[in-house]
């Protein structure tokens, strides 16, 4: 049921008055915030994948209990960025009257909360990028309060699930307003243009983040927007790699695309192979020997069945296996002529190979690919100037390669970088997995002159959080 | 006169190919171009200073040869910030079978160039905020090519300028395309629109800027859009300043807002007083002492001109000292009353002196400004109870804050901080100046699995650049 128009008011009204305490807690205090919250979560596993099995058909084990203790590992590493404290960017350059372009004064800057956060839940992870999610346990960690709009597909779980947020970040010290669910796609436009809101993130399609996107930047006091939308995740097979390894590397990509029924924003769309791979048989069998459960949604349904409808009626496109899970095979002028259909992000479980003549073809067609997050090479290492030859395009597509790996399956992780060139986000500079996430939602402040007592203790002189610091130039 | 279509075309075409080269250019050889571009520009410093003098109406000493010496000890520092290596954030996560949330790939993360960078220039900086200012040497030491969008107000000194750098550059073995100056507001706005162009900054006014972020942000690929805008910068001073220093306060004040004119984006605009602060006078004498001469195009004169007639109608202004340079004086119903007109920027020599009863008054007053890039207190230290009470309200206001001090003359630095909440700037999370600046231009990848040979020589195992890192979790 969509939140009314007062609750939501009261919503905003508490996140504003909670951003500034949130701001001006100390990152030890969070790091308990963030480690309560995840004990809470932990200790109602039980509960919690009953809920969203029922909810998203998908199955409690090993996918909903891995990604419940997913999302509870992240609230935790992100206590330890806390812990760490180098998000905070601390930087200090004592007056100097020497400074070649004119003396300096004495300049200290950190990072602090941006403010208010609307975040937007994803389907397809309804632990993971939803309630308790990474864009809420980054923006939690910045010192943000969080307004989180559910997504309709997992409406039970994400009350539940943010009660027991709520209710253990508040038990740890957090203010009263730090965290609340909202309801609606109306109550969430409403929410995003609200001047109490300071950033908003997303995890979705194309067409829904864009729109949202467009929202955000014409209000009259625009905000950063972190979309993380649509990516077609190509894998190039190499030819050294079709002959040494084709059937392992048939049961891989099948095993990928069709993992979560192919609800992955990572879910490798495109799988380019040289001419006479000899792969065909076992693409067919390793695809038919996979299974394709219920979707989450009749929506997210509707829509694989329209763009998979669109994808067999391309011109040159071939059945390799019928299903779902459906693998299609297409010639690269066909692929090329195909356009935006083939081109475009098909979410559901579907894949096409792209056959390519030589190395002179493959880069030609990976240059004309829309960017992403992933692009992946499974190639031999005695291939080596081949693939130099393809770095420099595959880069240019995407936020994260792979070498000899599947593009599912995202770790958590200090190196890791989710995002990518639109239409894989709209803010290509940041990521929405991993510990730099946190980024976001902070903002840099310089203090120019103030006595140590006035200011923030990151940036006393006695360095009193002992945070790493560069120091007049020096990382310290 | 505007750039042609076909020489437009040209300039695209050449940026997008150099993109390739200067993206994989290593730091210490960008480096290298950036400290001859200095040298060159240093080398034509007599020439530049006297364009500038011709076109800007700016006085060739202090004030622009000062400026040319910031400039280009501002590529300079982008030259150690390469040979640091930390704006890499360089990550290593080495493979973890025991990492908790499920067994960790080998995965590193590095930042790289985002690509080709339009760059349109400010009126009010000839050279710092123009053809090779900070935009420009931020985005270069990132590694991406630059076109250069030059501003009207100085044509030739732009030409000159232009051409300087980019033969320093090419000299010292960038890319052809490395960089280039256009012309034309349509031109602009037809760069902006390209797909070769991958991120886009700017500096100059509200208008002028929410145009073009409007324009980047509607293109099919949006792009990111770093725009310095409009600010008001603040000034309290605090009962015991006003007692203690009220004539050196009013000789700083002064001296801030009718240096260069009024024509800094940090000019102070607002000065809040405590009523019966018996520093009239002393204020009368500073500004009636100090001077204003030409603005710097016929077009900002106007605008000057219109704002300043808007302003002394406001209900209850007075007008202190009339010249320009004009000081105006309202109390703090009536400014409240004043609406838009007091509350945004007036770009030229004036500024407003609102007075307050209390403090509960002024912290209302602070938290109706609009937000900027700076906010100043004049205080002493024995009130640091009442000044930390206004902390929070000034720290949401701005991106640097200063003590005793004032917000004109910006230090480039490791902790300069230029920017703030829209208005100020429309990436809050982004500086122009400072180190820091090379960040607005980098995106970042990660590697997964990749054996040694084909990782960028900043990823590799043995950290053969020396480069400070991030390895499983630990700073090294």
């Amino acid at each position: 049921m969509d939140t009314a128009p007062e609750a939501l008011e009261r919503v905003l009204t508490a996140a504003a008055e909670a951003a500034g305490p949130a701001g001006v807690s100390t990152p030890a205090e969070r790091a308990a915030w963030l480690t309560a919250a995840a004990d809470a979560l932990d200790a109602a596993a039980d509960e919690l994948i009953e809920l969203a099995a029922g909810e998203t058909h998908l199955p409690a084990k090993p996918r909903l209990a891995g990604e419940l203790a997913r999302t509870t590992f992240q609230l935790r590493l992100f206590a330890e960025v806390l812990a760490d404290g180098a998000f905070l960017d601390a930087t200090v350059d004592h007056a100097d009257p020497a400074w070649p372009m004119g003396a300096r004064p004495d300049i200290r800057r950190m990072k602090i909360a941006i403010g208010p956060v609307l975040v937007f839940a994803a389907s397809n992870f309804p632990f993971a990028f939803s309630v308790a999610g990474g864009d809420t346990a980054s923006a939690l960690a910045a010192g943000c309060p969080v307004i989180l709009k559910a997504h309709p597909g997992h409406p039970r779980l994400s009350d539940r699930t943010g009660e027991i947020l709520r209710e253990a970040l508040v038990g740890a010290g957090a203010p009263e307003g730090i965290f609340a669910v909202i309801d609606g796609v109306e109550v969430g436009v409403t929410a995003l243009k609200d001047p109490r809101i300071a950033a908003a993130s997303f995890t979705g399609s194309v067409n829904g983040g864009r729109a949202l996107f467009d929202i955000a930047n014409a209000r009259p006091v625009p905000i950063p927007f972190y979309g993380e939308l649509g990516s077609v995740n190509p894998v190039v097979v190499t030819p050294g790699a079709a002959a040494a390894r084709g059937a392992e590397i048939a049961a891989g990509y099948a095993g990928s695309f069709t993992l979560g029924t192919g609800q992955f924003c990572t879910k490798p769309g495109l799988l380019f192979l040289p001419e006479g791979h000899g792969m065909t048989e076992a693409l067919r069998g390793a695809v038919e020997g996979a299974s394709a459960g219920q979707m989450l949604t009749e929506k997210i349904q509707e829509g694989f069945t329209a763009g998979l409808s669109a994808l067999r009626d391309v011109s040159g496109m071939r059945v390799v296996a019928d299903g779902p899970p459906t693998l299609l095979a297409i010639g690269a002028a066909d692929f090329v002529a195909g356009g935006e259909t083939v081109h475009e992000e098909c979410f559901g479980p579907s894949s096409i190979v792209v056959e390519y003549a030589d190395v002179n073809e493959l880069i030609a067609l990976l240059a004309g690919l829309q960017p992403g997050l992933t692009a992946t090479v499974q190639g031999e290492e005695s291939e080596a100037p081949l693939v130099a030859a393809l770095m420099p395009v595959l880069t240019a597509l995407a936020g994260r390669l792979l070498w000899n790996d599947w593009p599912t399956g995202v770790t958590v992780s200090w190196a890791q970088q989710h995002g990518g060139p639109y239409p894989a986000t709209t803010a290509p500079t940041t990521t929405s997995v991993g510990t730099a996430a946190i980024e976001r939602f902070l903002r840099p402040v310089a203090w120019q002159g103030f006595p140590d007592v006035l200011l923030p203790a990151a940036l006393r002189e006695a360095n009193p959080w002992q945070l790493p610091r560069r120091v007049d130039g020096k990382l310290s």
